[in-house]
């Protein structure tokens, strides 16, 4: 039997961290004279309690480390509580939500998905709308230290070939997880605050600044306003755009960058990828849009750019109506949503590195059937892959696919239309965020959805931000058994 | 640089062939009284002398044995020119399409997919829609062969696995490859009687028992008529499903029930699976029209079970309008189609084993992350399968889906609404038959489609059905050169 208490020192002192933090909602709320800052102190005072009797009665079973089976159960463990804590200042407070919308919503927030099962943003009083916006910070934070730290170790989808790269290159300058966890977060909140800067500086209000920051480095998308980002069209949406890209990049390279080392970015096959994918979509759907509506080409550059990178980065803001660019457009956006982010961010879904690893074991399997006895090797980066981490990433590549089929019968078992529940099933498993189908209500909520269809997102978006295999693996009869 | 003659003769040889098979369906309209006839014997003259001409030309360069390059390049090139001379009585004679349409429709044919490009069949002659027939039954036969002799030494998409299998248990009994064929073709042709027998005993005409029978066992999915299978609602449902059912499934094992030997095929885990799920994506649909529609029971089960059966097997044919049985039934028919038949059978898509060595392999992926030091190998039916057999399954899958993927982009590009072109991508790579959308037409022709759809599906299905890989060993540069 897994020794749990360590487990639940960490659950405990991260729900009450949680609480902690609606003490700043409930600060604003106070300010702005809206009583209901007294739901956040409320719900704060419960998380606080709770988080701390668990921390205090696990604390005997505290070590230095944990092993890896409590690691998987660690990292589930968070993802599926911690969004019973948020959820409570959506219910006691505004907007008086139910338990599962409430828990779909923390849980929209902690995994940086950004579906909202809130049908109206804009009459949300500010307090409510800044705690969606830190869930999704906090989600992003804890998401790059699990990627960064424990996911490598635990083998996860080919992960564990990052590992040698981060502790390696790294290790030599930050020996240990705490300090790439401290510089990670630096950076983190460095990029935070650049962004709000430049949200303000191009006219946002403080608020909205502080908000959409919040959402934007968190690659999350939720936005304070129905409209999302279409609110603020115009500069805002390439200054959004660039701070999207960076957050889903691998942060690793920045550290190496602040460190004044800018060739492992410069160089990463990833990034370049990432970027290069990025330009052929957009190219594909601007070049389609001027040829289809006779658009201009400078609005439509700067809407499809936004657009693109919004959806490619797994941050899933709108600032238009992508189902009026046409059927292309729409198909090219869903596929970007199946690709994501960098390794190392906070970008969600199958991840660049693990398509550029797939391409290269079916080229190689290609070239096996054409010359049988020649050796022919995986590479990635110019340095061979080991088979154990192709077999996992090709592996993990099937699993997704397989869990969105599974997700999209579920959710049309529901009764959703064949529309809405594929892009709801696209949303939640890689968390990007928006829906579209005759079930969702005008600023793109899914309160309308039947109650079973909600539970299956939360679940869908559960599984996709923790890599799917690092749940899966709690299955294991032997996971409990060991 | 490959010797091109071995491939030369027999392409020409099989020219020759569907030449003189043209000459039955100008023997039904000449007995008929139809014109029509003329144009199969044009046909005939024109697909014979120019295959006979380069086979006579080849004939210097035919050994023995083909090489393995030789074999990829002979199995591509026979399914996209034989579509050529199959395609001329449709330009010469009725419906008198288009070289875009009719070669879709001779692809639609051998390919055993069973979309069509023409609008009317009801008023079709005779001879039209027994060719069709004919090319789907000779596709059929032709992709068993392939399938068994060919596809196991070429090692596409795992397929090695069952090279011992047929080779040496089979072997003691069939040592070559001929004697193989040859029992492969006693059952095809026992099926396609006994099928047309069956038929016609629930009171078929025998014409249509005829072609129903030859699209039947091909699990081809053509009908003379636009109603499709409707027009013998009832009986022939059940009967049809018996032999769609027995067309997916793996002809060596009727070779083996044959020779008195019925434990392998009672044994054999992909049977085994393939029913089981049968029973599953019947039960569930069946459960769902009685709960959602208060339909009656035996109704329902009859119609279910031949649209599953008929999609399963990817023969598709239809006898309802599926689309008015809800969004669960219709996403569970779309994965259904997805998975498809046995190996060596007349079946498409991914396949039943395969979907079993990819769960296998997840599964073991994920042991593996609980017991790393541990060996977690991979099994099937009780032995373990090598990792070139898995690493060559799960490629194939990825590639499958890409390659998807890739299609319904395409189809999109070419102006087609989302539903279409997503359930054309579908029916074209996985060789099902059947499309949804507002470009289809009433009898679910793709006449209306762009010409640039047409040509890419006609890519789509020669793809699916050459799995994909044998096709691509011929885009490596080293392919030419070795
Ligand atoms: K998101
Ligand atoms: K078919």
């Amino acid at each position: 039997m897994i020794d749990l208490r360590p487990v639940g020192y960490i659950i405990g002192l991260l729900a009450a961290v949680l609480g902690l933090a609606m003490l700043i909602p409930a600060l604003v709320d106070y300010m702005s004279g809206d009583e209901h800052w007294r739901a956040f102190v409320e719900a704060a005072i419960i998380s606080a309690t709770a988080g701390g009797l668990l921390a205090m009665a696990s604390a005997s079973g505290m070590r230095q480390m944990l092993t890896i089976p409590q690691s998987f159960l660690m990292t589930s463990t968070v993802w599926a509580i911690l969004p019973a804590f948020g959820a409570l200042p959506f219910m006691i407070g505004a907007p008086g939500l139910s338990f599962t919308d409430a828990y779909f919503e923390a849980m929209s927030g902690l995994t940086t998905t950004g579906t909202t099962a809130i049908p109206e943003l804009d009459t949300l009083p500010a307090g409510a709308n800044l705690w969606r916006g830190i869930l999704q910070w906090l989600g992003g934070l804890g998401i790059i230290i699990v990627a960064m730290i424990f996911l490598p170790v635990m083998k996860v989808g080919g992960m564990q070939f990052f590992r040698s790269e981060g502790f390696d290159t790294l290790g030599k300058i930050l020996p240990r997880a705490m300090d790439i966890s401290r510089a990670l977060i630096r950076i983190y909140v460095g990029l935070t605050l650049a962004c709000a800067l430049v949200y303000g500086a191009l006219g946002m209000t403080a608020f909205d600044a502080a908000v959409h920051a919040l959402t934007t480095v968190s690659t999350g998308g939720f936005s304070n306003y129905d409209a999302s980002f279409a609110v603020y069209s115009g500069a805002p949406e390439y200054a959004a755009s660039f701070f999207m890209l960076l957050a889903a990049m691998p942060f690793i390279r920045f550290v190496q960058v602040v460190q004044g080392n800018v060739g492992p970015l410069w160089r990463d096959p990833q990034v370049r990828a990432f970027l290069r994918w990025h330009a052929y979509a957009i190219g594909v759907i601007v070049l389609y849009r001027l040829f289809r509506h006779e658009a201009e080409f400078w609005p439509t550059l700067r809407e499809v750019t936004f657009n693109v990178v919004s959806t490619f980065t797994g941050t899933g803001y709108a600032s238009e109506d992508i189902t009026k660019w046409g059927h292309l457009a729409f198909v090219v956006l869903i596929i970007t949503g199946l690709i994501g982010g960098c390794t190392s961010s906070t970008g969600c879904s199958v991840k660049v590195f693990r398509y550029l690893i797939l391409f290269e074991a079916i080229k190689t399997q290609i070239r096996r059937l054409h010359s049988p006895h020649r050796v022919a090797r995986v590479n990635y980066a110019g340095r061979p892959v080991e088979d154990e981490v192709v077999n996992s990433v090709i592996a993990f590549f099937s699993l997704f696919i397989l869990t969105f089929g599974l997700l999209i019968v579920g959710l049309s078992l529901t009764g959703l239309e064949t529309k809405t529940a594929l892009t709801a099933a696209w949303t939640a498993i890689a968390n990007v965020g928006p829906a579209w189908g005759p079930e969702v209500s005008g600023n793109g909520a899914i309160n309308a959805f039947p109650e079973t269809a909600k539970w299956l997102m939360s679940i869908g978006m559960f599984l996709g931000r923790l890599e799917l295999m690092s749940v899966f693996v709690l299955l294991l009869p032997r996971f409990w058994r060991a």
